[in-house]
Order: C-alpha cells, then structure tokens, then sequence
C-alpha cells in the first residue's frame, strides 16, 4: 500500500543542503503514479504516451517508458531535441512545427531518432516533405484535430481527408493516424458533465477516422486525451493511445475533481517547492523565499503546507517571497527552518525551475534536471 | 525626440532567423527610458540603484551604470553572483540572505567585489559577522525597515536602532543605512492616493534614520522606492538612492496609472514577445506559439500586437499558445508569418526566457543573455 500523503520531512537532513527555493519530488509517490496509469492502460488494452510537457524530464520519461508507455509525447521542438539528446526515443510532437529552421531541425532530429509530427495545414506537410532526403527513412505524421478546443487542428472530416491524402501523396511522409487533445474538457468539475464532453471529443476523433477508412486510410494510431478526462477514456475505444501528463505530479485542480468524482483519478500529489523562512518579524506571520518565480500563479493558490504547524495560509508576496499566516496560538517557525509548499499547478512550476530534488523516504536524493525550456539563442 | 511607439516590425528580415517564441526589446526605447530616468535622478540630485530583478542583464545593468547610476540592486544571491561573474560591481542585495551556505556565498562575493547586504534579524548580523574573516574588509549592511507592505523588514523605530547598533558593535560589519520597499504603493491607481501612501513609506523610513541619528548613528544611505512611485519620492527629501526596476521595459499595469496622471512615469513599452503562427485553420482567428511559458499571466492580458492589421485580441490558449481573435474583416495573418506581443507584467516574463533579442531601429540585432534564473544544483 502506498501512502497517499507525502511523508517528506522539510527540515530533515536529507533536504538540508539543498539551495531554496526548489523544486523537491515524492519520488515515492511519484513512482507510484507512473505505476497505476501504466497499470490503468494495461488494463484497458490502450497504448499510453505520457506528456514530458508536465515534467520536461528524461529521467522521468525513462521511468514511464519502463513502465510501458510506447512513448513520449513534447510539446515543442526543443523539448524533442533535449529527449533525445538525453537518450529518450519515440517522441511525438503534439504541436504543428512551423517555419523553415525548425522544419530543417525536425528532419534532423528524425535522421538520430524515430519522431512523429502532427500538422493541420497543407503548408506543413509539403515543407516537411520538402525538406527531407532521398535517403531518409519515411517521417510519420499525425492529422490534428480540432476536437472542441479551438486551438490547432483541421476543423471538419473533409479538411481531415484532404490532409491524410496530401501526407499518403506526399514523398517520404507516412499518414500515421489523428490526434485531437480535448482541452477543453480537461478541467470541467461535474464528472458527468466532463465524461460527456470526453466522449464527444473521441466520438468526432473515432468518425474523422471511420470517413478516412471508408477511403482506404487506416489511422493506425488514435492519440488524445489527458488527465482529466483519462478515467472516461481508458473506458472508451475512442484512442488508440492516451496523451496524459499531470497524472505525474496530480495537479491540485485535478485533485479538486478526485474529490469529487471518487475513484477516477487515483493520483497523489507528488511536487513541492522547498522554501526557507527568511523574516520573522511579525505576529503570527512569516515570509519565506518562494514567490511569484518559483510558484506558478495560474492555478489554485498553494494550500498546503509542510512543516508549518497546523497549516497556515500561503499568500504570493511578489517574484521572491511569499507570506504565511499562521494558525491562530501555532508556534511560528524559526528563521532559517525551511517547509514543503505543494505546487498546484505543476507544468508552469516546473517551467520556473532547472531540476528537481527526488526524495524518497528511504533518505535517498537524487538530482533530475529539467530540459526543454525556451532558448532563443542569436540566429 | 525618440518615439514613444515601437518601429520593430515582426516581419522584417532583422528579426527573421529567431526561434520562436522569443524576447525582442525595442533598443531605441530601452535606452530613452535608461536615460530619463538617470536624468530625472539626476536633476533631483538623488543617488539612483536600478533594480536588475527586471531584467537580469548584465548589459542592461552595464548600460544603466553608464548612465549614472551608482550600482544596481539584485533580489537574489544567485542575481548577484552572476553580475559578479559578468563583471557589474557595487551590488547591493535587497532582500535577507538566511542560511548557513548562502551566507558562506555572500562572503566569497564580497571578497570579490563591492556588495551591500539588508538584513532584518539579530542573528543575520551575526551569522554574517561570524563567517568573515579577520582579513576580510568590512561588509556594509543596510537596516530593512518593513514601510507597510508587511512582507521584509523591523517593524518600529526602536527595533530599527537595535539592530543598527548591532551591526555597528559586530566585528567587520558597517552599518551603512535604511532600506525600505514600499511594494504596497506602487500600483495604487489614483495618483494623489498613490503619493499620499508613497510619502507615508518615506516619512516612516526618515523618522527611522532620525532616530538613528539621535543616537550616533548616521544613516548615510536611504535606499526604496519603485518605479510606480519614482515620480513622487524623486520630488520628496527622504531617500538618498531610488530602486527602480520596472522603468527599462515599462509594465502595462504602470503605463496605465501614466495615461491617468499624465508626466510622472515617462517610460515607454520596450518588451516583446516574438511569435509564430502556427496555426490559421479557423475563420477569424489565428493561433501562435506563444502561451503561458512565454508570457507571464500575473498581468493584464497582453493586448498590443503589432503585425496584426487593425489590432486584434490575444488570449492565452495554453502553455505554448495563446489564440488571436481577428477584428471583423481584417486579413488573416498566414501561417509562419510573425507578431510582436506587447509583454504586460515584465520581471516574471523575463524570467520565461534565457535572452533578448535587442533590435535598434537601424537593422542592428543584437543577443544579450538572461542570468540569476534559479538553478538549485546537487547539494
């Protein structure tokens, strides 16, 4: 049995050297979460392709190739290069790929390792198959679809047939199959409410795929989904494969559906930043050194607290500090003692940070570093 | 007379071999907005420390030393360290280095070059003094005195000359002044209200080093302010030096309370997000590639887009993308052209990024690279 809580110690010795703030994992409950979604997909016969956009993590990607995942899914093409350069393979980039240099570096990037690419626009695959050699091995594409979030993808059937034939035409580009992230729904709170959305989602993925079979294009693979909606979907036989991210570290929203859905989304909250108390000075309050930079804001506000007594409540207080109310006659903590502060809202954390502190109860610490942020570098 | 709107164009050959999504700075009005704010210190007679938490540039802060300033202040060891290693001297750190390793690190820096440290805790005084060395040239400390925003700092006069005097009693420490950050004042919108709250920060902050002086002990800097109240304290008698940060690139937040009161924060817009489109398959909008990884949200919406035709409203569509709804009839933007997104809330979506791309009106670009992100090593 897993614990569901974190039994991390902040002011233990193990975390004692670490410079704050950072970002600390419950490499416990970490692994843990990558062991039930592996388990759930098993189960349902479902290929699974966790999202590296949560955690911009090779390790983390090593250990859910480990547990079965048929691969990893990036967000971005840098998130690709540095997978790959970190010895991660069967990347899937989720995001059109737009513009000649990074369509040269996503050739490049296929020569060294097997990728696959969506598009949604003509324009896409003929640079992408322009840009590849005589040589080169054929590059599989996904058509994306718009399946409700109105953010990328090719917008009805039609456009999706069209665009399947130009891959099928097009020199050394294999028609793969579709995807279709469902972001719109990932967040909705009333679990029926949700479950439908869900369904309407793969519903319309499962009929551009029917149409596109009718004219003799198999979409080999289905891909979408996301933590969210993954309890519905692992049930459906919408996907082939299921893009899930958050599941890793549990955002606090999706905790929020947990508790009110029951079992659906049995993941626990794995992430903190460690943070120092660095002014003392007032009643029933304290500031530490986690702020604006080191937490992201667009989620819930941080609510839990590790190493305070009897919680207390955390308020952003800028880019480097926050402050913490504390319990009504709870002890204030000392200058220099440092607490656990979960993240909420963990893709946009990780972003904040360069690594991760991996802790596990055993007294164990591992360093993981983060790759794949944004480096504009001189043209 | 410099032009108080950018002349960048996304679509000129000057900026078209940058990945995307990037910062771009309008150079021209960077260095309008450096030098009237050295003029305006200067005119005052007012000693003036920018603050690089905005923009975490040793060029930046090179350029801002060139124009007057007397050094630059940093929020972070790991800021200031970095300047250090980029060569910018005369660092002060403006908030409370706690811990035994971080106090270690402060020590080494100063051993290297000119910094300044606040502190508001007995035992920061003393931990500080006891990691010198006998050899070791006097470290000057400044007192933080909390001015209201209940976040740093002694909170009462008495508790101010405590702590001045044990600073000035501890082997090799200086005591060199007050600093007081009146955090609270600067976004109040109504601007008799806004110098109302700014002169109380700074009337507090003088009754303090009154006090000090009562007794002995002079106060030679008073360091505070911010950019939002920098048009009163420059008129007022209680700081010697102004920290101002947010001036260099000017937030939307700030540019609001100028269209308000008119004169008194001349500053123009001087950040931006360079992006892509990436994806134009619905009628009336288009989708680039930057999002909520790219720009910071604790701001208004970003809201100016230049290379847009007739504007255009920009809405935040995920960590990688954020979808532009177009004005009616207005041509769409086609895929892989490029726009420019006003940056609302600077510091934090600096802090996204590892570089700006500076671009002058005259063809010139340039790469000036970001330092002081977090980056908690192996312990």
């Amino acid at each position: 049995m897993t614990p569901s809580m974190t039994t991390l110690d902040p002011n233990s010795p193990v975390l004692a050297d670490i410079e704050t703030p950072a970002l600390v994992v419950d490499g416990t409950l970490l692994a843990a979460n990558i062991e039930r979604m592996a388990a759930s997909a098993r189960r349902a016969g479902m290929a699974l392709r966790p999202h590296a956009k949560t955690h911009k993590s090779p390790d983390i990607a090593r250990r859910q190739l480990r547990a079965g995942a048929v691969g990893i899914a990036c967000a971005t093409l840098r998130e690709a290069e540095d997978m790959v350069a970190a010895g991660i393979t069967d990347l899937l980039i989720t995001s059109p790929v737009v513009g000649a240099d990074k369509v040269r570096r996503v050739v490049e990037l296929h020569r060294r390792s097997a990728v696959m690419l969506t598009v949604d626009h003509p324009l896409q695959v003929d640079d992408i198959s322009a840009a590849l050699g005589a040589n080169d091995m054929p590059l599989a594409l996904l058509v994306d679809v718009d399946v409700g979030q109105a953010r990328t993808g090719v917008t009805g059937a039609a456009e999706c047939l069209a665009l399947a034939r130009r891959i099928q035409a097009a020199p050394r580009l294999r028609f793969a199959g579709l995807q279709g992230y469902a972001g719109h729904v990932q967040h909705i709170v009333a679990a029926q409410e949700r479950a439908q959305a869900a369904e309407g989602a793969g519903t319309l993925l499962r009929a551009c795929a029917d149409c596109l079979s009718a004219e003799g294009l198999a979409a080999a693979v289905i891909s979408g989904s996301g933590t969210g909606s993954s309890g519905f979907d692992l049930g459906g036989r919408c996907y082939t494969e299921l893009q899930v991210g958050s599941y890793v570290f549990m955002d606090a929203d999706y905790a929020r559906l947990r508790e009110r859905d029951g079992a659906p989304l049995p993941y626990e909250s794995a992430l903190f930043v460690l943070a120092t108390v660095v002014s003392t000075n007032r009643a029933g309050q304290v500031t530490v050194d986690a702020g604006t930079k080191a937490l992201a804001v667009n989620g819930p506000p941080p609510h839990r607290l590790i190493g305070i007594a009897d919680g207390g409540s955390y308020r952003f207080a800028g880019d480097e500090h926050g402050t913490i109310t504390l319990a009504p006659s709870a002890p204030a903590p000392t200058l220099g003692s440092r607490l656990l502060i979960g993240a909420t809202h963990c893709d946009p954390t990780v972003n904040l940070h360069s690594g991760y502190h991996v802790a596990t109860g055993d007294g164990a610490l591992a360093y993981w570093p983060i790759v794949g942020r944004y480096r504009s570098t001189p043209p």
